[in-house]
């Protein structure tokens, strides 16, 4: 049985290009013992991904050239070799990659229920999007009941859950995304208290005029003239969380660093960082309290689904492009 | 009786000019019921004043065109009018300003003990520098005995009671000062572990070498270069306090950011500012506990004194030309 995956090809300077990955053909193993084959039905893309691909010390070690691309993903047991705890049938999440199969001792993958929520949920809002957002505001940004929020990325996969949680947890927020159509969606779907369109508005005017009294906590995914403008609104005590800087990651030349950050020494702020893999023992907890906010209506959830395998380089570019809506998820194989 | 005061004239663009200030002279007004009259002996030199200058909002108004230049101060009362609390021939200190003579009603003044330490003292280790330092790093950097602690502007009055308080609580401590006399200080005298002298060597590559595990507090006076260079060695968790940026208060141009501020994300590590007067109710703890600390001869302090209140502007360079040791004093009057 032959395995179509993306293979890494070469480290890219800015934007990755097309010739970045190639799709190759292998044939899957036997199973050892212990080991299950699992076939893979969604691959989740995230910005992150960009990051992987610099041969630069961060929090996880890049991709190898000749590497299956890195990528979170569900799918389904399909043969078991006497493995302690997955069975044929199960449906399963873990870090697949970019690929229609994968043979496994199971080592970071756990069984999902598809009847809670379908399998694409999984890779977002009860996935690591969803993780992410969860301990993100609540843990770093120690949000508190009537904090004004602000948050970029407000329609991704992160920021629209981290909007949707302050609200639960009763604050004003504010989401700042690209185009009428996202911040129509942060206010009618997602029940966002204002939307600053950074397409087509003034950012920083709108955060002056959304804030009055001034930002609790600022959820940063872009980084980059967002965040600059963000620091110039600080209310005393502000925290902002930095999660990603998605303006930044393609860039040739250096980050551009806040220039305004002396506003954390004004305003006697802070700025975090966090990686959600700290909170893995309690992942448990946050997709617990999800999905039952996501069953009480209160959570709400979009996939933006693109379909084959062939299809990843295409997708890959929605996520820069800012050409999708929710959690950007590749389709591999029909459930 | 004539007050000789340095009024700010004009708000400067970038370094200040000589005819930033005048020296001026005005009649001293007559004590009201319940206002004494300070003279003034000491008046206190800090990074800080650059900031002062400048019209925009800050943790504190600008001084106002027309007005006398604000300074800590320290002086003693020659008369008082029936004051609640201050009495003729007390020491005392408080926000005197770049004068000789204060007429107050006691307000931000308090007594000050020359038996225990000279006057200049309780304008470096045991008044707002030292509280900064003492705040700055046990509150703010959240220091725990064991931890790696870089700290720039070193030999200032600022830094070297960081160091030295990160050495009592038994930390290893790097500065970063510039020129060889300061750095001999700082290992001869202050008992740092190391130093970096920023004139001269690679900072980068220095605190590589003093760092080979990376660094858990990193308390920031300078920002710029420096910043950048520690934000590429954080450990994980790693604290940075933001205190000062003396390399950007004399911009013409937009403050340089932290192009590495995403080593905060990969390390979980925090960027937070501060501001003194937060600590107000609790300088009295500090003092006690430093002033018990310079009995013992653990915490060292070097005052740099210059004479007369005419020599305020070629003193203020000195803040920023680096050619000072410890904390920076202007004397107006001899004891």
């Amino acid at each position: 049985m032959l395995n179509k995956q993306q293979i890494l090809k070469k480290r890219p300077i800015g934007f990755p290009e097309t010739d970045t990955w190639a799709l190759e053909s292998k044939e899957v193993p036997e199973l050892k013992e212990g080991e299950v084959l699992i076939e893979q039905h969604y691959v989740s893309l995230d910005p992150a991904m960009r990051g992987w691909l610099n041969d630069v010390k961060s929090y996880i070690p890049p991709v190898g050239i000749g590497d299956v691309m890195r990528a979170g993903s569900v799918g389904k047991v399909i043969k078991a070799n006497n493995h302690p705890f997955l069975k044929e049938g199960q449906s399963v999440s873990g870090g697949g990659g970019v690929q229609q199969y994968v043979v496994t001792d199971g080592k970071g993958w756990f069984p999902v229920d598809t009847n809670i929520a379908p399998m694409p949920l999984y890779l977002s809002t009860l996935g690591m999007p969803g993780m992410t957002a969860y301990f993100g505001i609540l843990e770093v940004g120690k949000l508190k009941e009537g904090d004004t929020v602000l948050v970029s990325g407000a329609a991704g996969a992160v920021g629209s859950v981290v909007g949707q949680v302050a609200k639960i947890k009763g604050c004003r927020v504010v989401g700042i995304a690209g185009g009428p159509k996202k911040c129509k969606y942060l206010l009618d779907e997602l029940g966002f208290d204002a939307a600053i369109d950074y397409k087509n508005e003034d950012v920083k005017a709108g955060i002056k005029e959304h804030f009055p009294k001034g930002i609790d906590v600022y959820f940063d995914n872009v980084g980059g003239e967002i965040l600059d403008a963000a620091l110039t609104r600080l209310r005393r005590h502000a925290r902002i969380v930095i999660c990603g800087a998605i303006s930044q990651y393609n860039n040739k030349t250096e980050v551009k660093g806040p220039s305004n950050y002396l506003s954390l020494l004004v305003n006697r702020a802070s700025m975090t960082g966090m990686v959600v893999f700290d909170y893995a023992d309690r992942y448990q907890e946050a997709a617990m309290q999800m999905g039952q906010w996501i069953m009480q209506g209160k959570l709400k959830s979009r996939e933006d689904i693109y379909d084959g395998i062939e299809n990843f380089y295409p997708t890959f570019e929605r996520l820069f492009n800012g050409d999708k809506m929710g959690k950007l998820v590749l389709k591999v194989k029909d459930e």
